[in-house]
């Protein structure tokens, strides 16, 4: 692969960022990358580890410097950055994101880039994740063998030439990082994700925070909870941070997934005594072997 | 140790059974172990692997031969050998169990067993598994680190000699399989276990069954579910046969939890845009740290 992206500023290098950052040292990636974080600690964790090359006090001059533009912040900050990045920017950059919701992004990206001497956006989401945060979690293989999505929606023109050459190569990174690219229509995305990974988590947060009131001091607790329960609470310790955004952003589609699920624990409850509860095991036990 | 158990009958050549009869022999243990289960091809499997010695036809006469008879059913089954047993077994007998729920089989054991004549009674649980079933899926290591509870109730009279004998060397078997040792109260026990055992596989039960529903069959699928997904539906594939008794027995804790989580995610989802979400958050992120 010819290597044309000289110079990628990262946003936000914290856990996601930063691995970014390792995975293309790691592929092979010899252009230089800065990074910024609004927490220094974050930026400079990410620099010793040597997901970056130096630290910028002026991201707007460094992104105006750089042909690619990775935000890699919670979804509100990658909006703000958008806003604040498309006017200064022109048709020779390309700005893709890591955001975990997309209809909101990629619709901003079509109003704000995607437009005759405007930067090009490509809005992406890596299926990657950890339940810690931060640039010391970063690890060059997170993103092994999983997907990393980029989606687009019905108001999506082509990208202008400049910024479509820039997206081949970083879709070509993104392969080598061991990924496999899919292409989604953005609300697809973000109804499929409320399923798969939002519920998850905030059942996950709903779960744990119950037990912790319910029997977290229980002496006997670490004895009687095993792998199941480790399981189950791990993504409690997931970040609000992160969680807030998804969560502002995908309201509706969240909502209706819990709602569905508050109704089929009632089902289940109700029917503990009942020959209808094996046919929840039985509808249960058919994910993913049909 | 001084091995006085000569012959122990595992009633039961499942997962549980099998796995047993694997870490006896992985422990060094040197009498016979004799095995049985309703569906042949269990023992047979069961034979085949080294869990047990033989497969008996007539499990009533081998009990009155061992010293020590293990029960390792779903809970009902327990409960049926139990009746079963009692009357056909003297003071020099110990029949222990593997039962899920605690408090109606201590319970029947104080009523049946641990009496002037009869063969004593030890209720236990090991806290191990796994979301398939099956000799096939035995393994001698299952226990390794788990912690194996026994429990007692407020009726419980000590045991016999020969019985007191017979639980000493079994409780010595249990910590050479590498677990820790813990006596609970029987019905102190079920109450944890709802919490942190069987509310998290209703509830991964409830969420995987729904999720098949929605988007079992979405293409897509696969590429967007990452870890998350899989450990929270790991629990999904659990067989019913074994959920089935322990909603039976354990019913109004297991429904005052899964009515508690229905709440707590009702209440998340009436707040994924207020500030309230922090502290669910904050809450969850607290299990296991303070």
């Amino acid at each position: 692969m010819t290597q044309q992206l000289e110079r990628i500023l990262i946003l936000g290098t914290g856990l996601l960022g930063a691995s970014t950052g390792l995975a293309l040292r790691s592929a092979g990636y010899s252009g230089s990358i800065i990074g910024w974080d609004k927490d220094g600690t974050q930026s400079h964790i990410a620099l010793g580890a040597g997901a970056i090359d130096s630290v910028t006090s002026n991201p707007v001059e460094t992104a105006r410097e750089s042909q690619l533009i990775l935000l890699a912040t919670p979804v509100y900050a990658i909006l703000d950055w958008m806003k604040q990045l498309a006017p200064v920017l022109t048709n020779d950059h390309l700005v893709t994101d890591l955001g975990s919701t997309k209809a909101q992004i990629t619709e901003a990206g079509n109003q704000l880039f995607n437009q005759r001497g405007r930067a090009g956006f490509l809005a992406g989401h890596p299926m990657a994740g950890k339940e810690v945060s931060g640039a010391q979690a970063a690890e060059a293989k997170l993103f092994q063998n999983a997907v990393w999505i980029f989606t687009t929606d019905e108001n999506q023109p082509p990208l202008q030439p400049d910024a479509m050459h820039h997206a081949s190569e970083w879709r070509a990174w993104v392969e080598k990082f061991g990924c496999r690219t899919l292409d989604l229509d953005a609300h697809r995305h973000d109804e499929l994700v409320a399923w798969v990974s939002h519920l998850p988590q905030f059942l996950s947060t709903a779960l744990t925070a119950l037990i912790q009131d319910e029997v977290g001091d229980a002496p006997e607790l670490t004895a009687v909870g095993g792998r199941a329960l480790r399981e189950m609470t791990r993504l409690g310790s997931s970040p609000y941070s992160m969680w807030r955004d998804i969560a502002l952003t995908n309201t509706e589609a969240i909502a209706a997934a819990i709602h569905a699920l508050e109704q089929r624990l009632a089902h289940l409850r109700e029917n503990l005594r009942t020959p209808e509860l094996r046919e929840e095991f039985e509808q249960a036990n058919h994910f993913r072997k049909s």
